[in-house]
């Protein structure tokens, strides 16, 4: 399975294609950040990043995409902004028909590093790690995104393997 | 000249078209609400958001677009589904090279009725008035639209005066 995970933001939109399964190693595919510059007018920021997301499934044909979900709670000088951008790589995902799954920051981190409240370093040292890579992911918005695509791999595996679980032993009641 | 105006939200998008130039008449050109469903996905409904959006702009064919400016103060439930489709909306303008303009509700309110803290109603009755309608625009978003268009013709308009002064004035002290 290739997910693409899409760190928002407007100034810096971290992207990150990861390949695997759970329990299998998992390997980079692709990793970057498009960017827009502060001082262009807001239309032709979401306009940026509308084209820099499209390149990505145009070249990367991930099967899903992972986008961090934003919450209002965030930093209020940004939010709008990171809420836009976010908006605009669900929009990109959904014309294709592609599945995409918002996840949290903490899920992010607890799938990663086993804790909700670890910090940027921390996702950055495991994503390289899990990866198998000579040096950490820059910048952070590019790690992170890695991180959101591993946490999806994950996840999704994990509903999986709950659902199959689910289904063997309704089978087995059906038997009895 | 002739403006669209965005009222954004999920549920209901306001969208209304109104020509005029300050000081004149104002025309009511068309008003409606693009809809989605509050149990569809997230992509989903912006994919509904985007389409509908784009129907009016091949139809109204508008010379500039205003958008209501949105701000994390707002109802926290709802506003990063607001957010994400007033960028829908800007981005949409400024893929075709549209002029987008984002105005402050309580601009809106000011330029309509004279108060920064006018209610709904008195803003429906406004636009009702001033585009000589036999009845009040409904739902509420519609006639917001309408109100942010008419915000934008006036505004623009009080702008382009300023500009034309400021230019005469110069003329005047270079000939003296």
């Amino acid at each position: 399975m290739r997910v693409m995970g899409v760190d928002p933001g407007l100034t810096r939109c971290g992207l990150g294609a990861v390949e695997g399964r759970p329990g299998a190693p998992l390997t980079l595919v692709s990793v970057g950040v498009v960017r827009t510059g502060a001082d262009e007018e807001l239309g032709a920021r979401l306009v940026g990043i509308e084209a820099g997301i499209e390149q990505w499934l145009d070249d990367i044909r991930p099967d899903a995409v992972a986008v961090e979900r934003v919450f209002s709670q965030h930093n209020v000088r940004t939010v709008m902004g990171t809420a836009q951008a976010a908006g605009i790589a669900v929009l990109c995902a959904a014309r294709r028909g592609l599945p995409v799954a918002l996840h949290t920051p903490s899920e992010v981190k607890a799938a990663i590093t086993g804790s909700g409240t670890a910090d940027k370093k921390q996702i950055g040292a495991m994503v390289t790690r899990l990866l198998r890579l000579t040096e950490m992911p820059k910048p952070a918005d590019a790690a992170d995104a890695l991180a959101l695509a591993i946490c999806h791999i994950w996840r999704g595996g994990a509903q999986h393997r709950l659902a199959a679980a689910l289904a063997k032993a309704t089978r087995k009641d059906v038997r009895r």
